[in-house]
């Protein structure tokens, strides 16, 4: 067929017949309308919705790109276009290479070859263990518990006096600590080492095995933590814990989720979980806390004082963690009772304090954690965004699981939504990343003003007074998967509207506290689950995230876990993590009375000065 | 009444009509026959029966002393008699004056003031506190277990930032090594520290309750080892915890026995156990595995090899002992599979280590375990002299507890036996004592000859063919609490025989292993309960012990828990400890050809070699 030059593809297919599925409404946000031009010639906008491999393959939006002369243009099939969109979005997180030198790590196994005794050379076990361990690998006064002692004799002699050791260097804990004899085998067995990399999340736990040979994660696994149904946040779990027996409690529930993902990674590499002899534990204060069993009381008191920052390193068996009983358990460092180890990972991990540009280092959670700074100075600070992103506190609100609205879009001309669920299901409800998309997609259509007040004057019955007053319906009862409209209500509204104003005066503060701007910032790095599926436009478009260009925006993915890898093979990035825990400076937002002014001023879409979001600004006017 | 001068007292008493009991034949051998010279003239032949204090006011033996010219004499009551006879053994114990400095005790509680922490000053509750202690105290990279962390918070704030913390400076162990933070409690706590020392012996267990405020004893207590039931010496010991969950069962036992003793100690000043925050233990090296439950097995297999000598510390916790789980309970190091902790203990606290002459230690337990040495060397070694003088594997023989016969005199003229029994009941069996002193009496009266042969021709019922072979009774049936003869058989002779010898034989190798005899030795210093209650003359007379003045003898009482004491409040003696437990040579008898030539040399009464027990040999020529 024959258009003129100029014309967009999706007109162009439309008068084709072929009807290509534009929910955004051809603004070029949604990336659905994403086609393969064969050959000939186009011109198109510059999009975040394909990644360089798409473009370099041919993809270009339909909506966004015009036809200049002769060309061959393929529709692929929709699910192709669907998973191209998730797979690229999870593509875009960075793979950070790890840039230690691997040979640094703690964990190591020595064969120990012995002149067995006789009734003139009466020397003990130990003595004699102890004596060529010096001799032969330079490790002197060597710790060792009653346990290992335990199975010295015996292994010893069924080894015919030649054994096999698991040694813990300890070398970052102090430099010049001792060494801590783990396990002692029979025989020469060097073929395997394993340790763990943990991630404890309010919400997810994560555990990686790896193996200290290759240094490389062989499996993963993740699951709820198991205190969730005790409570959703931190402050829920920390008044739990202060109840009756609710410590004990919630120490044995993570402790069960983290053993029963121990048990799945080791099933996967078919080894006993006995043979794991470290684990790097990353996570919240208020986590390592609970799995401690150290009142986390204080943490929630003014004026908000953690017990513990730098978790002394502790055997597996005091917590009952199912690996070996004497692997040394190391919590990384926290910096404050809101920003905590899994922040400290983050920096490290993403290289942020390497950084020569300023960067802003993100962790949205539970809680808005974030970092400010470079390779010279980095402080960090906490902002109590609340659950809605993760679904509470909002009527149709549920967790990033199969049956969430997981993004949204609302056309402007006629306030229709479409939207995209997580497995092929029919929707529950709205997780994290639909709730911003459709947030922002109601701001830009129109459905919602810069105070967010549902405009209910709107020709559309999607707009209406329900039952908790204004709302939009999401989707109807006969498209959900529990027969009931699923709307956004102006109760809802105004919780996220808090929490994503909440996270952006964080910025602000971090900023203003050490006399810069937000304008300032080179890099986001943006880290944790819920990040890898946030779409960044959507949240730049509510304010939530600083306006800048997309290319500055980096998905780091699960820098926590990823952080106690590092920080499990390597010695010097552990050092790192204590070093830069210490040197972060903690700014405790409710001692600032900035944050207040910033919140207030934040608690608009996308922000009561405008001039910060210019491309908001300017996408309104071209919507207007 | 009027006697010739030179008249005996014994004589003249019977003259006038009293009859004083002389058990020993009027030899001067039993000291029963003590009475008071309140004036006039007398002369006495020495007798180690008599202490210097008793000999001060009055006191004479009635066999041993002739009047010289006008005296009154009083007979004192038989009860007083006997009552100074014991306490006069027990007073014969040397008081050890602790020679060091108390004030290097390892375990101390420091107060701390805090500031309070504020939304500004942020650091949490363990920096601030290890920050003041570095501060104030100089205490620097200091240890915490979880279980401590678990009571700063709520310690630091109920104590409104006041603190009393206990702390364990571990100086002994690594004189670098950091110190162990114990316990953290709100509040000024400074008015007391308890801690205890533990002698766990095959047999009997012993806990001393110490003040560390004032370095003194202040209670204790003592109990049979609940492993007795399972197995009377070390080696059916080891057997038992071989077997299915044997160890674990031993050790339960024992530990259950020492915190029976701990609630007894701690009872009596009214502490709670969980006030008790270090443990000093002593024992001998299968005790002190069974504690830890690391398997003994090796030590009674050649080459007789222990898992362990110097045990590192560990907490009360790790082996359930019922004091503060954060305790450290320290293990005094060990020489050798069968010459333990108790050994070094008793080396240290007896002062043998600074002697300038030589000494011989000797602990006559289950074992015989003995050390040779002064200030510059010492080489000890134990003989398995086996179960004979704590009662077992003697038909009559029973431990040293009520109704055991512990001494003995057998009439030279007629046969006849008199006896002592522990308590004022009838008697049961005889105990270690009573059997030395018996084999002792019945030599020297002439029932049993060199070899241990009970002579059938005497004139007397109580030599007699038994069931068991040839015996001697010592009680009749009439007399004793069971309604049976208390006999001495053949057999039992011959076992006993075999102990004295493998302690004699020990003392000779020890000797010629440095190329000195036992003439040369200086002091003799016995050590164990056992020691207490030895007659020493007796132990001369059938060859146990040396044949030298009764001067050279020091009864030093129970320096295993003594050992224990002093490196509990002294850093110095524990580290002491540790140099003389790795500078004693041990000596496996098993090893030595010699041992088996020495031990059939002294398999005769007094030895083959008579000329190395003058005094008995003259004693004998008196007698005949």
């Amino acid at each position: 067929m024959d258009v003129p030059s100029g014309t967009l593809i999706s007109d162009a297919a439309r008068q084709a017949g072929v009807e290509l599925l534009v929910p955004c409404g051809g603004q070029g946000r949604c990336g659905r309308c994403a086609v393969i031009v064969e050959a000939g010639e186009v011109r198109s906008r510059p999009t975040q919705r394909l990644s360089p491999e798409d473009v370099a393959s041919g993809y270009v939006l339909a909506c966004q790109t015009q036809i200049e002369a002769d060309a061959t243009i393929t529709i692929p099939p929709q699910e192709k276009i669907e998973r191209r969109i998730r797979e690229g979005k999870r593509a875009s997180a960075v793979e950070l290479p790890f840039p230690y030198d691997f040979q640094d790590q703690p964990l190591h196994k020595y064969i120990v070859n012995l002149a067995p005794p006789s009734l003139e050379e009466q020397t003990d076990d130990w003595s004699r263990l102890k004596r060529e361990l010096a001799n032969r690998y330079n490790l002197t006064d060597v710790q060792v518990s009653l346990a290992v002692l335990a199975k010295l004799g015996k292994a010893l002699r069924d080894g015919n006096w030649v054994v096999t050791v698991v040694v813990d260097l300890n070398t970052w804990d102090r430099p010049e600590g001792p060494p801590r004899l783990l396990d002692v085998l029979p025989g020469e067995s060097l073929e395997s080492l394993w340790a763990v990399a943990i991630d404890i999340g309010t919400t997810s736990n994560v555990v990686w095995l790896v193996d200290m040979v290759s240094g490389q994660v062989v499996a993963q696994a993740v699951d709820y933590n198991g205190q969730i149904a005790r409570g959703e946040d931190v402050i829920s779990r920390i008044i739990y814990a202060g109840k009756g027996d609710g410590l004990r409690e919630l120490q044995e529930l993570v402790v069960g989720t983290l053993n029963r993902l121990l048990g799945q990674v080791c099933a996967e590499r078919d080894i006993s979980p006995h043979e794991v002899y470290r684990a790097v534990v990353s996570g919240n204060t208020t986590m390592i806390h609970l799995l401690t069993a150290i009142s986390p009381e204080p943490i929630r008191l003014m004026p908000f004082i953690p017990v513990v920052n730098e978790m002394p390193p502790f055997e597996a068996r005091e917590i009952g963690l199912g690996i070996n009983g004497q692997a040394t358990v190391d919590c990384l460092p926290g910096i404050g009772s809101y920003v905590g180890a899994d922040i400290t990972a983050g920096v490290i991990s993403s290289g942020m304090c390497r950084a020569q540009d300023l960067v802003l280092f993100l962790d949205i959670g539970t809680n808005g954690e974030m970092a400010l700074g470079d390779c010279t100075w980095l402080i960090a600070c906490a902002c109590s965004a609340g659950p809605a992103f993760e679904g509470a506190g909002v009527v149709h609100g549920m967790r990033a699981t199969e049956g969430a609205i997981e993004e949204v879009w609302v056309n402007s001309d006629d306030y229709e939504a479409t939207y995209r669920v997580i497995g092929t299901v029919k929707p529950r409800g709205l997780c994290g990343s639909g709730l911003i998309s459709l947030l922002g997609e109601m701001f830009a259509a129109g459905v919602i003003d810069k105070s967010g007040n549902i405009d209910l004057t709107l020709p559309t019955r999607r707009v209406r007074e329900g039952a908790h007053g204004a709302e939009y319906v999401v989707a109807w009862a006969s498209e959900s998967a529990h027969g009931q409209d699923i709307a956004l209500t102006a109760v809802d509204i105004d919780n996220l509207m808090r929490a994503k104003a909440a996270i952006y005066a964080g910025f602000s503060v971090l900023a203003r506290s050490v006399g810069l701007s937000i304008a300032d910032i080179g890099q986001v790095y943006i880290g944790g689950a819920f990040g890898q599926y946030l779409n960044v436009e959507k949240a730049v478009l509510i304010g939530m995230l600083p306006d800048m260009p997309y290319e500055r925006y980096r998905f780091l993915g699960n820098t926590s876990v990823r952080g106690a890898y590092y920080a499990l093979i390597s010695n010097h990035v552990r050092r790192e993590m204590t070093r830069v825990g210490r040197m972060m400076t903690y700014l405790e937002l409710s001692a600032d009375n900035t944050f207040f002014e910033e919140f207030n001023a934040a608690m608009f879409l996308p922000h009561t000065d405008e001039a910060q979001f210019p491309s908001v600004a300017s996408l309104m006017r071209r919507s207007a």
